[in-house]
């Protein structure tokens, strides 16, 4: 029985209000309306992004809400306008969006979307300011544009990735964020040529993520640089070679990576967001035709500083924004590098727990256990 | 009768001490050594920098010296080793070399080679720590390795462009500095796309040199920044199609520059050194894929400051140094673009003395008068 344009019942987890656990609810999706797809989600993975508006430090708080942005999942239905998606297909939502009518989607550089650009305050569809989702007749809040930990989410068109349906979701949906943000961060931007040195600074998820693309493009060293060494082990299997900890030496960090590379690596990619990692990251580059790569979120307030001779000595520092990808027209390509053996992704996933038990996934993440949780939403 | 092997006696105008007028004299010039060229001036042209270390300001003085290091001339004799040049070849000499050997050489990115890098503290061969150059046995310093104000000067061989014999030295002596370094940061680093916008910050002649390759490039619009009004009527030869004064904005140009291109510039190249330039040049370009690239030098103290979010909303900050030429390998090709009418070079050459009148050159350039003087040495 089709559930197109109808009304759907079905469960999702609601964070009421700010830093409490979630709470699984009855939930009533409204159908996609035009420019939109109804997306069944089957796999969903938490990403400190969600972590961060549901603790809502320094945010605007918008309660309640439906958070989520990293998932896999089959299109139900699809909204009036929609032709280059029909139920049944296999997608990724993400968390920001590609219109492909925009200077940035018309240009090849760029993935900021003037109308889809990720938008963290907007609780509800652009469409027409209001939410898909309700309890007993009140909004729920979206997150992203996406809220994937739901059942049945809505979302626009332009956030939709269409991808492979061989392609297991289970896995693929790390890709929804933050693992292509750190892969693109190497493989589009820094773009190491084989047998260059590249340092990564900050060794989480998206950090090794950015290893990761080092270690695909035939990087010759991988410099991982991080304040805590019980993360070194375990970066060993995304092809980290050496490790520095920035509290072992009495000396700056560019200091130290210099040193131990002839004047500085070909490469640095920053994934803490930390400003004094972002300074070391740019100043650890090699004069002549170092590239530093800024993909960390900085607090409000922040400065980069560096003398400009820094610069004028041929190093390029530049930033990226989810890996420079264009969600719709390259993340398909992003799953089959996977598909192809050539991504590795099943090391991220070190979780995985049933939707009943979501909250088990932050106490993980609050806890910095392991990379990524994935939460099987049919158990 | 030939000269190879023996002590030149010519003419050269010796800066005795800072700031005050060269004086013509008579010097005497050695044979040159081991990878070294010995060249006949036949044209000079004066840069700020040579002005810079006569004045000597926050510099360390090095007297009595031989400035100026825009020059064209004739291979007159070579020393050991020297194989790829020979007596009669045309060539410019540079103030920053080529070994071929280094990892900056090797580079196909960098042009900063670690043997023959600009060093203005050195007043001597590198070859032997002596000059070449002296007067009744009391030596004279070099400059940059140059020191084109003199009828015949020894520059090590990896700081010497061997060029077409058919182009005129009187014009494309000033490639050998100035313009290639505006000229090379648009079209090498910069790389703005056909129909793009372009600001360039300073309209001296680095500035209008970046100004004529993004002319060349095809560039639809090139707004030129400058404090001095008068100089934008000058600039409109070369291609600057908007002028933006910013004491005539009470906002930061960035944003004024901002307004004017609906979100920015594609491009920026900053051709002052001054820091609040720089980081205006930097914030001027648009997000997802504008370009600053930085040119001018720098007070010692400066920091170049922004917030990071400028980075992380896709734009790059890059620094160049000679515009990225490598002397030996690329600058003769530049002057076949000059050769091929496509880069015009005669619109930057604004006066020409005899080499008696070479203190004229200075007083011109103390005034701001006039872009480039051209010092005949035959004269």
């Amino acid at each position: 029985m089709s559930t197109a344009g109808q009304v759907i019942r079905c469960k999702a987890a609601v964070a009421w209000e700010s830093g409490k656990p979630l709470s699984i609810e009855e939930v009533e999706v409204a159908p996609p309306q035009k420019d939109e797809v109804r997306i069944k989600i089957l796999f969903t993975s938490l990403c400190h992004t969600d972590v961060y508006f549901w603790d809502s430090k320094g945010q605007n708080p918008l309660f309640p809400r439906i958070l989520g942005h990293e998932a896999g999942g089959i299109v139900e239905s699809v909204g009036e306008g929609v032709t280059d998606l029909k139920p049944g297909d296999h997608v990724l939502p993400i968390f920001t969006g590609e219109c492909k009518e925009c200077p940035h989607c018309l240009s090849e550089e760029s993935n900021m979307c003037d109308l889809l650009r990720i938008n963290t305050d907007r609780g509800e569809m652009i469409n027409d300011g209001k939410s898909r989702f309700s309890i007993n007749g009140k909004p729920i809040y979206h997150f992203l544009g996406t809220s994937t930990f739901s059942e049945y989410t809505v979302v626009h068109v332009g956030q939709v990735a269409k991808i492979n349906p061989e392609a297991p979701l289970d896995k693929v949906c790390v890709l929804s964020c933050g693992m292509s943000t750190g892969f693109g961060a190497t493989v589009n931007v820094a773009k190491p040529k084989k047998g260059q040195s590249v340092a990564i600074f900050g060794l989480g998820a998206v950090g090794l993520a950015a290893a990761e693309g080092a270690r695909v493009s035939g990087a010759s060293r991988i410099i991982g640089v991080d304040l805590n060494p019980s993360r070194f082990e375990l970066a060993k299997n995304f092809g980290v070679t050496e490790f520095v900890n920035p509290k072992d030496h009495n000396k700056p960090v560019q200091e130290v990576i210099a040193e131990m590379t002839g004047g500085g690596v070909d490469r640095s990619v920053e994934c803490t967001g930390s400003i004094q990692a972002m300074i070391s990251a740019f100043e650890c580059v090699h004069d002549g035709w170092g590239v530093a790569v800024l993909v960390g979120v900085p607090n409000k307030d922040d400065a980069f500083k560096t003398h400009p001779v820094n610069l004028l000595n041929e190093r390029t520092l530049k930033g990226t924004f989810f890996g420079n990808y264009k969600p719709r027209t390259d993340i398909p390509a992003v799953v089959e590098r996977y598909m192809n053996k050539e991504l590795e992704l099943d090391k991220f996933i070190t979780h995985s727990v049933p939707f009943s038990e979501i909250n088990k996934a932050f106490e993980y993440m609050l806890a910095g256990e392991g990379l990524r949780c994935v939460i099987r939403m049919d158990a």
